[in-house]
């Protein structure tokens, strides 16, 4: 295992910029359905946002990976559309059809909105944190989180997940002033909502941008990359020296301008992300956290393997936080998570074995990883 | 209207690496719901493939944008899922839902299928080809088209529109031996298809590869790269002076190998690929077609006609076919496509203007178009 009390926990070091070795490794939805201890909690709580809202229940779930596989980090568990909720817009998830929301499709339908009660609405989610934080052994990183404004609003202007998101950027490209309003109240309640999980323990805060593919360069600009500065900003004026992980997925050749431009300590790569080209572009900047395909994990074998083994050689020697490009899917069978940390560990004490020699002395690289 | 029938048609001319002034302008699924004419001859046809298999019809539905708008191409009115049903798996389309197929999820289910009767099964869509090609006006390009082998391959594993393609992927990524075989089944019968569109008259083709976006690296280029490579290369033994536009739709860091080493003559962009970029990296090498998002055409004003032009600005002075980073959506208002028509030939004419007095000359790129 990695770290210990008396070393800032490895996740931390990498975040600054170290190279990790072995790297430290969480798995995005890492708790979730595809572990029979969580299905056996989930039927304890009634919806899927009551869950989120019983701070000892989530908490359960948070720590179960944790406990079965070892991860270098605990990510809380809840979900991107608390915010919304939180804001006063109707949120209900429905079994196996997602979640369902009552459309904000114009500057009208924000007058309903909030933010006044965002920290007392959300108040379970920070003890949840606690709990979690109380119960995690000292070399663990707990991840707080929440949904890049973008990526929740295309929820709640589009009412449901999407193929085309036909409503939201139809608002965004078509009444720029007035969707800039819902952005800015979203900047202004996730601030709030990161700062008070850093308040209660959280160590590290992700900021997930799902749906950041969908939107011309421009766009792109104005409603990922600026929101997301503005949070780091804000978050970074409160907290310094909290890292902070941007996570905008599927966005292909605008990842360099998303790096260089919202100030995150570290960039999550969706599995498309070529690791030779992150290694040049990205890496000398920021830590990478991915990318291998939930696929691989769910169908294990010498693909996985494989597969896992390109990611270290390409990123391995520079700070990497081993992950998956997208959420595990529920079908994964446990086992092959256990297989893949103990091959991401391994991998990394055979590397620290020709460390030691000296041989790779020079590929470990500080970097700075973008504070700032 | 541009060129006529003593010089070579301008959208074939830009595929030959000049900067057409005005570029040539078509849109994805430009004929489609969007037309109160489409709809019109929609209700004559009992079902979505009854329509690609009765030429006369699909004629008419082809012909349709390009009388109404005229466009500088049609692109023939057919489906990509014609092949796999030609190959004999069942290919049903349901109002509202999509397609659903009979999956295809193992090498034991690849004996059903055979390319024997890929050439007679779609007869048909050749008929319409020359039906088309006898009606169009001398200035106006007719394209032909195929789904790439991914692309066909995920809706036929699939069995529908897929969320995670979790069943392809995994096919694909355990047991790529198994895989490959049907891959080089999709590659036999589209050549076979490609070139029989030619000879019937198509005098461009596009691959469509409409999911390229969920492929790490390694499995893009093995699963849309050389089989597009294959694909070129048996469609140019045949027809060696007959273009091909590849469209790997969300290729993002990819686009760039994906030009190198497919061996396309043009290659459509997404909505994403910002157009500085695509300039400098790839119109050197190849025309380039798109980008505008759909959503813009769908909504208008000046938001289209400030993002149409900053896609000429940026790549006007190139090989440039203009279009949409994707098709047409249902609830277009079929004026809106005039405007940008018009739009894109005005800007053209000014250009022209300007290049008469000699400012724009040096801009003007000849560039190969990468021809195999």
């Amino acid at each position: 295992m990695a770290g210990g009390t008396h070393v800032k926990k490895l996740l931390l070091r990498v975040l600054d910029g170290d190279a990790g070795v072995p790297p430290p490794i969480w798995l995005m939805r890492q708790a979730g359905r595809f572990l029979p201890e969580y299905r056996a909690v989930r039927t304890q709580a009634g919806s899927f946002l009551d869950l989120c809202y019983t701070p000892e229940l989530a908490a359960t779930v948070t720590l179960q990976p944790v406990e079965r596989f070892g991860m270098d980090a605990a990510i809380l568990f809840s979900d991107i559309l608390v915010i919304p909720d939180a804001l006063g817009q109707s949120v209900r998830f429905v079994e196996g059809e997602g979640p369902v929301l009552e459309p904000v499709r114009d500057v009208q339908a924000l007058a309903q909105l909030t933010t006044a009660r965002v920290e007392s609405h959300l108040a379970p989610v920070m003890e949840t944190v606690r709990l979690v934080r109380r119960d995690l052994s000292d070399d663990v990183t707990l991840i707080g989180f929440a949904g890049a404004p973008w990526t929740v609003a295309t929820y709640m202007v589009e009412g449901s997940s999407s193929r085309d998101y036909a409503q939201v950027k139809g608002w965004a490209f078509g009444d720029p002033e007035g969707f800039e309003r819902l952005v800015s109240l979203l900047v202004e309640a996730t601030t709030i909502y990161l700062c008070a999980q850093i308040e209660a323990g959280a160590e590290v805060v992700q900021l997930f941008d799902s749906w950041a593919s969908v939107l011309p360069e421009d766009q792109f600009r104005r409603w990922v990359i600026k929101p997301t500065r503005e949070i780091v900003a804000g978050v970074r004026a409160r907290h310094p020296t909290i890292p902070i992980i941007g996570f905008p997925r599927g966005a292909g050749l605008l990842y360099e301008a998303y790096v260089a431009e919202t100030g995150v300590n570290g960039v999550g790569l969706d599995s498309q992300v070529p690791v030779a080209w992150a290694a040049g572009a990205l890496q000398g900047k920021v830590a990478v956290q991915g990318n291998l395909d939930p696929i691989f994990l769910l169908r294990g074998g010498e693909g996985m393997r494989q597969a896992a083994r390109n990611i270290l050689t390409a990123l391995g020697s520079g700070p990497l936080i081993f992950n998956l490009g997208h959420g595990v899917l529920p079908a994964t069978p446990p086992d092959h998570v256990a297989e893949l940390i103990a091959l991401v560990r391994e991998t990394g004490v055979r590397e620290t074995g020709v460390r030691e020699t000296g041989a790779r002395e020079t590929t470990v690289r500080a970097t700075g990883a973008g504070r700032g």
